[in-house]
């Protein structure tokens, strides 16, 4: 399953981004290539083109282009950015329209870039259109220098689905290494940091990722907001496709893979595959599958009108227990939980350490290592004398604050960390097909028991709560002791 | 060895200090009962006895008393202070002297206690004072609910010094659990909570504590200030005597005992001697030992007036290392470092831990634990992915900053926990007999090589220096890396 890299596209870059009359490409592609114009990161001569169906107007385009941009963004830079962009339209099916494609890129390469360019095809539309585009693209545009196709999940909706479709692609005509799976997650800054903080530390912190040392792991991913006018898409895809099956298996193949052999890209994906592998697929009664009904100000799922069926059971909030069956991991449950309209946005990665047989102090509660990715912190809760004439025990934090410790913090937005892999082509950050197929075959069962015929209904929870009851229950049951006190970092207060 | 408490002096506490026209006494041991007083750590009826040989007037006896104390006391607080506080003028070698101390503090005990009371004699006179001291109060005083003797170090100038003073006062009459031998450094708040450091995050902490994870562990109290007026004291003792073989020592077995059965006073202090046990004495080759020399500003100490031996070769810095050898910390080297006119004021205990043999990030330097005594912060120096589009290593801190944390922060001054100890009881807050023993076998030879006839003159550094180059080579030798950045907390810029 090697699969090796293309190397750097450092200069005459050819950027094509499908759907640029669309959301994603404005929300997300487009101010992700304008972040990186702006910081120097895209290659010299580099052109971005939108393509879609719509007749765009120049004026519209420019509107798509920027219309996602923060309102502080220098209006020179803008200026410049609008200038390396250009709108081509044109049909997703017909040879024809990508023959024109190719003739509008193919003049800007002989004019600005000596006649020859890096191509990079982006596919910001729904993942009907996959297949399609990937043939005409191949068929008529894979003249570049190198030629690179970048797609976003769902990659398919289980495991014969995505397979159908990664055979569909490649049967096109394109190689493994020029297609780029993003799942941005591995572009988070945080996730990213995981890495150097087992295997950097080796013997202070990686010697903990093992059984004998962990109790539990959990891994959450809270949003306050609801599916509010995205029902069409969430209903068919649900919480497990829109998070668990991808961006919470890859948090989880960071935190639990072995060391790899180096960091060439390989090695690494050798690794998560290696501890994919090691996981059985999720049993039905091992899952709590939760949908929020309204509480009073906010509807309930089933009350948006932009979810069309009435009697859906699309889960919004999921929880699931994944076990690796090897050596290191055997018996610790990995608890996956991802939920919609919760009371807090959160991602976070609590890491719970087993406590001793006989503990010296009794009020000792478990150490848990934290990583907050959204807040940028590390830290290991660890039970310390209280700081005063009598003592007792108190549950402060040792802790890695980004924003305080780092001057100049900037880390990179993920979806700018990954187009710059793409361009860098970087494989390591991006999910590898059999790292896909593991992923499906993990989460298949489960998906075809949510929804098969006699599926059970989700268990409600109210908008705005945190999540079901039952699934405090199912941590309970797994043996995730919720601390005290959260994970709202506050002052302790020694005169009490 | 076992020495069992006599229980809590709760109420009608007679504290006789002696020397209390002293310095001693003025600076430390009045200023700490006044702060047991302040914050109401002091038995109800309570009363203070201030002895010395000189014939004090009430107002320069209440000067004595409260001279050392912070301006912003409060002036009520003060006031009730001298109320408890009696001064009472006496021989220390005259038993008609203690039958007159005694017929005062019956006295008092008959005015406000029921005629009773628990009686405290607290030394604060040099060490030739105290076998006659303890024998006058044995035979004349010894006539409380319960008794007991607080000394201070130095306890003896070698093994067999000490040996000699121990068995006067026992001979005397006084029982080893009426016998509080203080180490203020016991008392320090960051020291006592090395023990729920490690033992109360057992598997998290503790387990980093051994040979296979540390590679050396450093403890070092550096002054900035020399021995200026203090000559005439520190030339007779010098820096073993006054820093390693006690303070220093007690971080040590701290740090390295094993887990106590219970926290039982006993209990602990077993695990603390069996450790003192496997060590070794240090040998010759194995100790730098270095004298300051004046920097153009300041005075060298061989030039301070206090000084008397011109020719003098006491040492005002010291290194040692110190092996243990049991199963738990073979081969590690314990650095034990400590300074008089060192360009900072730290007490600091640094624990390098080993690195991989093979290590994924070739730029990844050694972990380390640090404990900042002084300033009361613990964290981990780790290896993290310095936050950026580009990654590479930086070396931040997990950190515990209890300035930070602990809103009312108000840690004990040690000599105010040492003291109220004793008023509890808490024999674990002293240094048992046994401790003492194996601290001065440990440190005698090399005490006796240092001042005996053909002994090497002290190696040279200059005042406000980092101490001699020698002991940093020494460092270097025993394995131990000192890190770029040093252990001044700084930001890290991540625009760089």
């Amino acid at each position: 399953m090697s699969v090796k890299s293309q190397g750097e596209a450092k200069e005459k870059t050819l950027i094509v981004v499908f759907g640029a009359s669309g959301d994603l490409a404005q929300k997300m592609t487009f101010p992700s290539l304008f972040g990186l114009f702006k910081d120097g990161f895209l290659p010299p001569k580099t052109h971005i083109v939108g393509y879609a169906r719509s007749d765009l107007e120049r004026k519209k385009f420019e509107e798509q282009l920027t219309g996602g941009l923060d309102e502080k963004e220098s209006k020179d830079k803008i200026e410049e950015f609008k200038k390396i962009s250009t709108y081509v339209q044109g049909a997703y099916d017909e040879d024809d329209a990508f023959k024109n494609l190719e003739s509008e890129l193919q003049q800007m390469a002989d004019k600005d870039l000596d006649g020859e360019s890096h191509r990079i095809y982006y596919l910001a539309v729904p993942p009907s259109q996959f297949t399609s585009l990937a043939d005409k693209l191949h068929k008529n545009n894979y003249k570049g220098i190198t030629n690179r196709l970048v797609i976003e999940k769902p990659f398919g909706k289980d495991s014969a689905s995505a397979k159908e479709m990664m055979e569909a692609i490649t049967k096109d005509g394109w190689k493994q290494e020029e297609i780029y799976r993003i799942d941005h997650f591995i572009g988070d800054e945080m996730a990213r940091s995981i890495m150097q903080l087992r295997f950097a530390n080796e013997l202070l912190i990686d010697s903990l990722f093992n059984k004998d040392k962990v109790a539990s792991v959990l891994i959450e991913l809270k949003e306050t907001f609801g599916c509010e006018g995205r029902g069409g898409y969430f209903d068919e895809f649900g919480i497990i496709r829109d998070v668990l099956q991808n961006h919470s298996m890859q948090l989880l193949t960071f935190l639990t893979m072995d060391k790899p052999e180096s960091l060439e890209e390989d090695h690494i994906r050798d690794e998560k595959v290696k501890v994919l592998k090691a996981i059985k697929p999720i049993k039905n009664d091992e899952a709590v599958m939760g949908q929020y009904i309204g509480n009073g100000d906010k509807e309930g799922y089933l009350e948006d009108e932009t979810v069309e069926n009435k009697e859906s059971k699309t889960a919004t909030f999921g929880e699931v227990v994944l076990r690796i069956d090897n050596d290191r991991w055997q018996g610790v449950p990995f608890l996956l939980k991802a939920g919609k309209a919760i009371e807090e946005d959160a991602l976070r990665i609590v890491i719970q350490f087993k406590q001793p047989e006989k503990p010296l102090y009794p009020s000792e509660e478990p150490n848990e290592l934290v990583i907050e990715l959204y807040e940028k912190k590390v830290y290991f809760k660890i039970n310390s004398k209280k700081p005063s004439m009598e003592g007792g025990i108190v549950r402060p934090e040792m802790i890695l604050d980004y924003e305080n410790k780092f001057d100049g913090l900037d880390a990179p937005q993920p979806y700018e960390f990954v187009i710059r892999e793409v361009l860098k082509g970087n494989q390591k950050s991006f999910v590898r097909e059999d790292e896909l197929e593991e992923e499906w075959r993990i989460f298949t069962p489960l998906l075809h028991f949510c929804e098969g015929k006699d599926s059970p209904k989700p268990v409600e929870y109210k908008y705005g709560s945190n999540g079901p009851k039952e699934s405090l229950e199912f941590d309970k049951k797994l043996g995730f002791v919720p601390t005290k006190d959260g994970y709202k970092l506050k002052n302790i207060d020694v005169t009490k």
